[in-house]
């Protein structure tokens, strides 16, 4: 029998899923703790992802009407305390500064002085500090819209940190608009929603469900809170961008108001939206598999590298500058829109291991190169969607692989979609009894498919009742998806008479 | 007698260029000071800008085999010991977190609570934190060289502010290196510099001297600190760049230290460098005039402004067409490696006031289409290197605006830099005695051009009684030239043989 390869992470998803997921950033050397607590280091591969989702999301945010711009990193205390809902939702979990310098004791310590008059607040979110500027640069329904983003750090003192998930300080993009009315205000939540579902399924091959979430899981101070939700591996749920309607709360607060066209002096309508570095943890549960990382080739830092196989000088010298030939050709197509990022390894690494690091890190196209392929003026080719074995691997002439690498790429960013959605359909039910959804949800029924699963679509009303079934059982509702009808029925955890639907799931 | 055109700006540089500086931030839109002292607020034009710096430098980094990374906002307490200088030059300005929540008071009053163990300090550059992952991740010369860049907000509470030039929080990149040799750490510290030169002068159209910081003016903790220095239009000096030559000295303190190819555990070498957001203010105050901001062609997030005029809907339909065939035509053409960057401004405001606002923000071309020019096929082209006076536009048929757009616009880069040289070499002056050097940095003598000037060129020596003489005349080396020959000669100050030359300036 032929040695079944080894998978390269352990533990396997099925064994350990969230250790998988802890191991596959190591192997793939995205980030890793740091000395601060809860504070991650992104390393240069993890961090050269986020710069791929910034720079689409960033052309998609100007493309719709958005400008950049950067507010300060702190937020005065007497700025959180005006919106109560919002004061309650970050003031638990904040990092204040109160000193403005250190100084040596007697007993040659460093210790804090020059203590403030005001305390400030590391931005866990900026609603309050651009509310201060816009209640300044709006005036006139001629000052209207102003559509801003930032691309930042915030902070929110989490207890429990998982890398990229849920971190202290975490990087983001924050967008924060004005409007004259209230249907312009809805309409632009609803487009930041449409944009970031576009690139969550475009970009990162991660279909979303578009919906609202319900009163008990919005931002706070929003009047509507909308978000997409993603279903990883494992079935749980993931947030992976929020949009917020934040109605005239923030504007009343902040005396954020102009006059009209009647000469009136009335309150603006406000909306945020954003998301965050926790996108690349979804990537990688989107995707990822038990030999680590696996890239959507759109968001690939390097979609396709060269691995120079050689032992003497003058193969070496030969293979190598059949590389660069191989590498210009390929750089001078175009695929998303740019051109393809391309990467000759040559370091001094044994080829086994290189080729294995290449395939934990999730490079989509990897080609082996040798003397034999020089003089056949082919590459040995490997997906890393297709497993690790040899007979995966494939040759192909040097034209072949120029003239199918848009295409094969194409194919895979396809096929991950494909295949994440059908993870997601097939652990998707609709559920009308309260002892199915605890059946649903109940963990040692993992292994049962027919009765355990991810998303659960129920009829459900709001309450105390509601929420204790759904504390007890570790759920939450995830959104009242915009394309999921709102017929009558009965609620699943009362028995009343509801209209209202949602998605249910176990979430990060 | 014609009338003589006001200036957009009030006051002029002559009258008062402290206060024309922040005049320019207003009138451009570039900045405002917030509610947080000391920190600004970047708005769309001005961080615009920096996007535009931050696109060029980061290619240049790449380019130089550097990758981005991102390491933790906080720095314990503990770390920033670790270098006793490095302490002692930025403990006096840190902003201090010293708690994790907020709690309500009995008065109602939200107050700090969660008492950290260890205070953690925002960091005033990242030294510290980045050298102790590097302790971690280098274990042999294999490891070596590690060559990361971080974009990130930095915060040092400076008493004294000034939007762009000098604020608490400011944004920049740092590159942080470590290398297994003194020889290779020398080389990318000098390699940086130049990499900032370059810019400087490519992209910002700002000429720099290179050179070497003396002693009193190094980083904190370096052993060598090279700057580029740059003279603005009011011949004071503007550090615009530094690279230090870090030596052992964190990698003693924090045990960065490797098995080199014998075997022998040895202490790495490290280097770090940096530019900030205060470019823009250096930018601004190298070309900048009294009717608002110049931008060099190659860093205007609008290269050319197309200003459709017209009266009725009509008129409105042609010269709206006739504008987006132009700006197509335009955003066709390539100009330093990237398309044209072409802005129709189609806003609702008086055509005096757009085109003022657009002379203030310092768009380089403003071309201005109304039905006649439609006719025509032509455009009515103004250039902001000339002045805003009638006699100064040109009616160009469209064929030749754009067929000349881009050798304008080189033409303008080129001019800029050309200028700003001038002014350099026009105030750049030999000073042997110390009579000459106080004559030179008189303020009463700043009308008289024959005694007083911008940078000095002196043989100096270091003391207290050099220091002295110094800081009364409020005057500092700026750095020692590196094309500067070290002849023998007498120090200015004291009249010792010495054969070190520097070039002393007032600064920012």
């Amino acid at each position: 029998m032929a040695k079944q390869p080894a998978s390269a992470i352990t533990p396997t998803r099925a064994d350990d899923y969230p250790e998988w997921y802890q191991q596959v950033i190591k192997a793939a050397d995205l980030a890793e703790n740091s000395d601060v607590r809860g504070c991650m280091i992104i390393k240069p591969w993890g961090y050269a992802i986020w710069e791929h989702m910034q720079q689409a999301l960033d052309k998609m945010f100007k493309a719709t009407g958005h400008q950049n711009a950067y507010f300060p990193l702190f937020i005065p205390k007497r700025f959180l305390e005006k919106e109560a809902q919002h004061v309650e939702g970050f003031a638990k979990e904040c990092a204040v500064v109160t000193h403005s310098r250190l100084e040596l004791n007697d007993e040659g310590k460093l210790i804090p002085a020059g203590k403030l008059d005001e305390e400030l607040i590391v931005r866990p979110t900026s609603e309050t500090i651009i509310g201060a500027a816009f209640s300044r640069w709006v005036q006139s329904y001629r000052d209207l819209p102003i559509k801003l983003n930032q691309w930042a750090n915030v902070v929110r003192w989490e207890m429990r940190t998982r890398m990229f998930l849920r971190t202290a300080e975490f990087l983001w993009q924050e967008g924060h608009t004005v409007h004259a009315t209230e249907e312009e205000a809805q309409e632009e939540t609803r487009q930041m929603l449409e944009v970031y579902a576009d690139f969550a399924e475009n970009f990162m091959a991660m279909p979303v469900v578009k919906g609202e979430k319900t009163a008990d899981e919005r931002f706070p101070g929003a009047v509507a809170t909308y978000s997409i939700e993603a279903m990883m591996q494992d079935r749980k749920a993931l947030q992976a961008g929020t949009s917020h309607f934040l109605g005239q709360n923030f504007a009343k607060a902040q005396e954020i108001k102009f006059q009209d066209q009647n000469g009136a002096e009335v309150f603006a309508w406000t909306t945020s939206w954003g998301v965050s570095t926790r996108l690349v943890g979804a990537l990688l549960m989107t995707h990822s598999d038990d030999d680590g990382l696996v890239l959507p080739p759109r968001l690939a830092p390097q979609q396709i590298v060269l691995l120079p196989i050689y032992r003497t000088d003058e193969e070496k010298s030969q293979v190598l500058e059949f590389c660069a030939k191989v590498k210009s050709e390929l750089e001078a197509l175009v695929y998303g829109g740019l051109p393809l990022r391309v990467e000759v390894d040559d370091r001094d690494l044994r080829g086994g291991e290189k080729n294995w690091q290449q395939i934990k890190r999730g490079v989509p196209l990897r080609a082996e190169i040798g003397p034999r392929d020089v003089a056949s003026d082919s590459v040995f080719l490997a997906r890393r969607d297709r497993g690790h074995g040899k007979g995966d691997k494939q040759s192909l002439s040097r034209a072949d692989f120029v003239g199918t690498a848009v295409a094969m790429l194409t194919e895979m960013q396809d096929g991950l979609l494909a295949k994440a959605r059908q993870l997601r359909e097939d652990n998707t039910r609709t559920v009308t009894t309260l002892d199915e959804f605890r059946q649903f949800f109940t963990p040692e029924n993992a292994n049962k498919p027919e009765i355990h699963g991810g998303f659960a679509v129920c009829h459900f009303s709001e309450g105390d009742e509601v929420q204790a079934i759904l504390k007890d059982l570790k759920v939450t509702p995830r959104c009242i998806p915009f394309d999921l009808e709102q017929t009558p029925g009965q609620c699943v955890f009362t028995g009343q008479p509801t209209s209202r639907r949602a998605i249910f799931g176990k979430s990060y």
